[in-house]
């Protein structure tokens, strides 16, 4: 019998979870589920036979130790912060290591360490990054072994809401951890573009944007995401004239984001003194500079954007409710936070929501002196708030990988690897298909 | 004998080190001099009898417990984020410290310590924080003893070039750390104004700005410093209905700063892949978005700030040289080092440019029913780039202060200070008066 060591039973955790308990029979596997909250790895458990929930805190080395050295895997959906620590006790046990994480400098530098033990560490094996990772690099080679020359490879992804459950303007409800939707964006994302790097600072992020169509469900924006140059290496795309990851969002979320980026109401650092006795539209007229005039708060907040104040944006914003006299009620916040909690109350998923997965692949290269453009397209939806596109997309990836390390399918020298190896990728996407994770590609 | 050792002989060390050393034999000191540079604390010292150079890290810690050892007093000149080190020694020997710089979170963290061992740690105590400081807190302890009811203060400091010495339209040159001058502004400021907490994003700061006048010297644009709403308490002025801290610059400086801003051009943190080989005018090329189009490259970057290209933001910007196809030579360096290094091969104060520190107090107030404005400015102007105002400025009242802790006509319980109190700043001012650091007041 095998042992799985899961840390963290948030949103993101159900899929996971669900699916190697589903198999651990057929495997011989069992899985143990830890969390800050007892109550939640209980849930996420739901009494299977083969789980064991547990109170986990990371920075328990004592709780770390014992249960990584009871695990042969241990896969992590904690913060991305915090993942080194369990690579760490991971390299000292001699286990595997999975996460759904960009890879940290500190997860890079443990590196040599897993080489050396014989110990796999596999990052970014999620939705995004993870399974565009894989179908790009499945596109890729098979492009390259038809003896195409790529010019050009965008990727965008979005986690949505799916059209018959979109009852707001925003088109968008939190499937994920909230805070990122808050911070998404900041810092200077970098791309490559006929053949030179462009770089957007977080000001213009939400500006600079495009639109994108995926076949039956419609046009997006799509925003850049921080860092696509460093993906020239490791999709193998030296040379390459243009390379483009970003995130998807509903038509108009992305200027309507960006009143509040221009207000100053994304900045996590500054503390609002008193917020816990004001009002969002207190914090709001805070932000205002002392010389613009307008009738109402709305009137003051689109001059100072340079919108109009019945457009579109100012329609989304307005609906948040941020320019109304409720009482915000934390005190001490960052005008992030206070942004949070009052979006986390708008955009909730009900118990019957669907979500939406969206991907989107565009590679522009020439074949056989023709010039070519194939899409493939990705949409997942979810079942309900629960059971969500989200989940099972970060999830899954996860479980099937989580499988074929401990039955051996997939079997690697220690080191760090991301799922852009064809021994990850090949037969993750295969049985990724056999759950309805499927792409679709056209070409032109 | 007392030894006084002087952490870091940069820039700002100069009048410190030359006023203590004029001292040294009235005040039986002898003065101690580590910079990690020993030509630097050898130059500083111009071989005065009293005075010790030598090289000094302090992230050495056997060489900081042995300096710190045998000194009466520690005066820091290091970056602000080293000082808890130097203090954290102090607290071990028993020894006071000093500083100009900001009060850190890790040096307010030692102050319960400092009380008990009665160690004296002064912050804030160079020129902006510093002087302004006490000559606010002499104006303010003077108005509140004359019964006035104080609505409003604003304070204003400015390091600058003289005007008989300013030959670029930006009317500045590099009088202290470059590195500040690039990143100056980031993060969120805030303020009090009409009763109301405000705050500006970076983004905004640039152009939120006011005009300041200073008799005989002409008009400034002022923009906010980022945390003025601390000073509330630390001045005793709760309840006062407006308190804004900031920045003077030449009118026309900030406008053509922001250009800087909206490109992208001030982020400290993404590293600009190849930079070594690239040119001034292809980075700034790389913060332009795809869509945006203009004969030139300046057009473009008009175009994309909304401005003329023919007007003064522009001007200033194009004279840098940032448009020029000049080779950048730096490696995988940021956008802000990359400005940096461009902007002090322009803004060189030359051996004999003259700088100009600039000050200026604006209070509000009712006296017996009466509404009244007080005006406070300091103007200094410096010999020549090595004996400046900002080194004038920044070191007398460190070196007074010190004299003065040294012969005990400073004398105080171990803890935490600023110059806001009336044992520091009373003798101080005095002392800074007799050598030409004298305000104009003005009432109308």
């Amino acid at each position: 019998m095998k042992t799985i060591f899961i840390a963290g039973a948030g949103r993101s955790s159900t899929a996971l979870i669900s699916h190697l308990l589903e198999n651990s029979d057929r495997h011989g596997l069992r899985v143990i589920v830890g969390d800050a909250s007892l109550e939640l790895a209980v849930n996420k458990c739901n009494n299977h036979p083969n789980s064991i929930p547990t109170l986990f805190d990371v920075n328990d080395a004592v709780l770390r130790n014992k249960l990584v050295s009871q695990a042969d895997l241990v896969i992590s959906l904690l913060p991305p912060d915090m993942h080194h620590l369990l690579v760490v006790e991971c390299l000292v046990h001699g286990k595997h290591f999975l996460s759904a994480s960009y890879v940290s400098a500190k997860v890079a530098a443990l590196e040599p360490q897993a080489r050396e033990k014989g110990v796999v560490v596999i990052s970014e094996c999620g939705l995004d990054p993870g399974i565009d990772h894989m179908s790009a690099m499945e596109i890729i080679n098979r492009l390259k072994s038809q003896g195409a020359n790529l010019i050009s490879f965008k990727s965008y992804t979005g986690g949505l809401v799916a059209p018959e459950s979109n009852d707001n303007p925003w088109g968008y409800k939190i499937s994920w951890n909230p805070r990122n939707v808050i911070l998404a964006g900041q810092g200077t994302a970098s791309y490559l573009w006929g053949g030179k790097f462009k770089h957007i600072p977080y000001s213009r992020i939400f500006t600079d944007i495009e639109t994108l169509e995926v076949d039956q469900i419609g046009r997006f924006d799509g925003y850049a995401n921080r860092d696509s140059v460093s993906y020239l290496k490791i999709y193998g795309l030296e040379g390459i004239s243009g390379l483009l990851r970003g995130t998807l969002r509903q038509r108009g979320y992305c200027r309507a984001w960006n009143v509040f980026v221009t207000l100053g109401l994304t900045d996590d650092v500054v503390r609002i003194p008193s917020s816990g006795s004001m009002t969002y539209a207190e914090l709001v007229e805070s932000f205002i500079p002392v010389h613009i005039k307008g009738e109402t708060i709305a009137h003051r907040v689109a001059s100072l954007c340079s919108l109009p104040v019945d457009g579109e944006a100012m329609t989304l914003v307005t609906w948040t409710g941020i320019f109304e006299d409720t009482l915000i009620g934390i005190e001490n916040a960052t005008p992030a936070q206070i942004l949070q909690k009052l979006l986390e109350s708008k955009w909730i998923l009900n118990p019957e929501d669907r979500d939406m997965v969206v991907m989107i692949h565009e590679f522009i290269y020439d074949l056989n002196g023709e010039s070519r453009r194939l899409t493939s397209s990705l949409v997942v939806k979810g079942e309900d708030s629960v059971h969500t596109a989200m989940a099972k997309t970060v999830g899954l990836p996860l479980a099937i990988t989580a499988l074929k390390l401990m039955d051996g399918s997939i079997s690697l020298p220690g080191g760090l690897y991301l799922p852009v190896t064809k021994e990850i990728y090949e037969p993750v996407l295969r049985d990724l298909e056999k759950h309805g994770v499927v792409f679709q590609e056209k070409v032109s």
